[in-house]
């Protein structure tokens, strides 16, 4: 009689889907492999599905006249048949007793495989992205990565959001400050040829300069204004040449934008987003969690007080007042008007309040010229959410829907008004009051595992230098 | 007393989920406005929520004295307080008797708003992308995207697969075929200056010449040799001067890659995958999908028809054989080795299996040089899944687990070995079978919605000479 196999992955068999005395097939690579003294080997594999190993047990008559298993070493890949077991120690639920293991891929000069079992450093792993997915650290924040996105598409979803792929390439600066990445088809003997000065992009692509998107809010606040509630969620772009822990050229951001909504509105959407995201790391991907809080990082405790606490909301100049009170020498002097530095957000978060905060109505000059102006004519009606740690995670703002007021803001900020004359259009047909933020994906997957190198959170990361793999 | 008013969107109105006699507010847009002979004005209002529109009475108790309610025109945004009631026509089920009436937003000389409430061209809209998306059709296409996107994450989550995010800056041309956008901050004055002909791209921002990504395929193949189900959804670039209803010069694929997986586990996924969404669009979504219906496009029927029927799935050189037998005089001679085009494309669909397709085991030379070689030596472990109107909409493949055999795939398509280090240790250390395919996002909305213009599909399409808004 023929033996029904389930193929399966090591995360059922851990979460104890299955039963014991369960006949399956399951496939992963070799972390690590012993024999013991009375001649039973066991394989410690894993198959990325969950942070957990699965543990083989193979028996002298499983692996007699098949000397090759005994040549097994990490990151060799297998397939394994067997029976699903109670396992009789107190490091694992079940194990698997072998009836059949195929290999079916070694690694070549195993004393030379870069991921091997010992422990490697950030930096060592960053020249190795295309390996490092194999070591638990990435792994978990793999996972963590993808329940963060997939819990901000269903909180989305659930609350009346249609997301909207906003374009990549674009002609309009969103944020004004020009640090844009050209896009183009020009061929190198254009490129070299000097003749052409003044029509130099006619012979492009597109007819014109064209650059990646540093923001899809422009274009997501057409389809607010038409749709009340959407979402962008996609890659942005920035040319800076900012080599720190916290920037990257290219990263992902979600840009929700809500038709009819004062700034409470986001303030509270941005809140009831994070917890329920949280909430759901907690309850769901435990076990990748935990793994950072073995690393010392403490963040299951840090989740667990993001969800009961109450996010501190001040106004900006009573932050700065609070920064001048605290006597601090800090490097950028404070005054009313000043764009905050870590150093600052760092003492407010940390230091001071001891939790994420939310700071609203900055001044208008260090703000750009879609955000709504204030009564005050000084300040305008914006938001960010700082986080201990990694500071400001969210940015958000009422949109400024008065033409005259947008035009002069415009104006002031030295742009061009008719490059945006499809979005003053939205302003001259059937206006409303609306808002939106902004939040960097990766900074919030820094913030909850608590890796504070952006270039380990993101699997292949592009920087000054570098745009390897 | 002041009454509680609950701020509502239209859908929730419509759907039933509030009481009749609920005190509400509700914000939105005017589509069409008439008043009775007994001077009762009629509003038909929407806010995108849903295809359709709020019906609002106000009585002249209520507009009396405000004379400016009488002077809305179409594209207006209001705000209405009122109270939800039965309707007594058969046009709807409920509607609003407003108590109050709020102007939000003027039209700007009304007479020429782009959006009237007469029939506008496709070609039209395309001119005023931004105001598009508050047409009936543009939002019912929005609101299909969105619950197909939703519908892929949650298929996808449920089966175990993460979610990656491959790079859209790349110096790697996966498909070979060298049609793509360079990224650069090379100013001008250096692009005009043709001394630095040998170390060009040095002094660009990653120091070499970069390119938007043509497919995530590469980099999350890295990412399945791991964590064992994952999925790249992402923009994809080509800079093909292809001006049809089907290009596009930016787009979003999926692409998820299966570790130990074989080419019928992933046309089982796709099928599946396919037929989940189709069923949750039938839904969930319904009155959009009969909008299209209503519009003589015969989508749910082929809806239904796509959920129950047999995928059909054939060899490629039976359907060279069914092509070669149709005795039609193809514009391009069918033989053996031919890259299907259009006019086969179509034949086979619409006109001899009359559903979908699956074609298995294209030649090698038609395709990429990461699929898997059979054992015939000629053809690759391939499939594409085509669809009646649209063609292609899935290509997939194991993909070359061999070392040596994927050397000399590399070798035959001209390429680089070297650029392709990091992909070939994944099948140097712990290879593994595996396989998996890319999806069109816009070609399968413009199978399902019947949008035959794929510049209608995205929201800010790019083509040649074109990145307007």
């Amino acid at each position: 009689m023929e033996i029904k196999m389930i193929i399966t992955s090591i995360t059922h068999i851990i979460e104890g889907k299955l039963l014991t005395e369960t006949h399956i097939t399951v496939n992963g690579w070799v972390k690590t492999k012993r024999t013991s003294k009375i001649g039973i080997i066991f394989i410690s594999m894993n198959d990325g599905s969950c942070l957990e190993n699965l543990q083989i047990i193979i028996k002298k008559n499983v692996y007699n006249n098949k000397n090759y298993i005994s040549k097994l070493t990490t990151g060799c890949s297998i397939k394994v048949k067997g029976l699903i077991k109670y396992s009789p120690t107190t490091k694992q639920k079940y194990e698997i007793h072998a009836t059949n293991i195929t290999i079916l891929g070694w690694v070549k000069d195993p004393s030379s495989y870069p991921i091997s079992p010992k422990k490697h450093s950030m930096e060592y792993l960053r020249k190795i992205a295309h390996l490092r997915p194999r070591t638990n650290i990435i792994g978990a924040i793999t996972r963590i990565r993808h329940k963060i996105i997939y819990k901000i598409h269903k909180f989305l979803n659930n609350h009346g959001f249609y997301w909207i792929p906003t374009p990549i390439i674009t002609t309009t600066d969103t944020e004004g400050n020009g640090k844009m990445f050209r896009v183009s088809t020009l061929n190198k003997n254009h490129l070299l040829s000097s003749q052409n000065k003044k029509d130099f992009f006619k012979k492009d692509f597109f007819k014109k300069e064209t650059f990646l998107t540093v923001s899809g809010q422009l274009n997501a606040e057409s389809y607010s204004c038409a749709l009340s509630r959407i979402y962008a969620f996609g890659p942005t772009f920035r040319a800076e040449n900012s080599n720190t822990k916290k920037h990257l050229a290219e990263f992902w951001m979600l840009e929700p934008e809500i038709a009819f909504a004062k700034l409470n509105d986001i303030i509270k959407l941005a809140i009831d987003m994070l917890i329920y995201i949280t909430k759901s790391l907690l309850d769901e991907r435990d076990k990748d969690l935990f793994f950072f809080e073995k690393k010392k990082i403490k963040n299951k405790i840090k989740l667990n007080k993001l969800i009961s606490s109450n996010f501190e909301q001040i106004d900006y100049k009573e932050a700065i007042k609070i920064l001048k009170k605290s006597k601090i020498n800090f490097k950028l002097p404070v005054h009313w008007g000043i764009d905050m530095s870590t150093e600052h957000e760092k003492y407010l978060t940390e230091k001071y309040f001891k939790t994420p905060i939310i700071i609203t109505n900055y001044p208008k000059k260090i703000k750009p010229f879609y955000m709504r102006l204030n009564k005050d004519n000084k300040t305008v009606s914006s938001m960010d959410i700082l986080m201990p740690g990694i500071g400001e995670i969210i940015g958000g703002s009422e949109r400024e829907e008065r033409i005259k007021i947008l035009d002069k803001r415009i104006k002031e900020s030295k742009l061009n008004k008719k490059k945006y004359w499809w979005y003053r259009d939205l302003r001259i047909y059937g206006t409303i009051p609306h808002a939106g933020f902004g939040m960097g994906i990766e900074r919030l997957i820094s913030f909850i595992t608590g890796v504070t190198n952006i270039k380990d959170i993101v699997p292949f990361p592009r920087t000054p230098k570098n745009a390897n793999f």
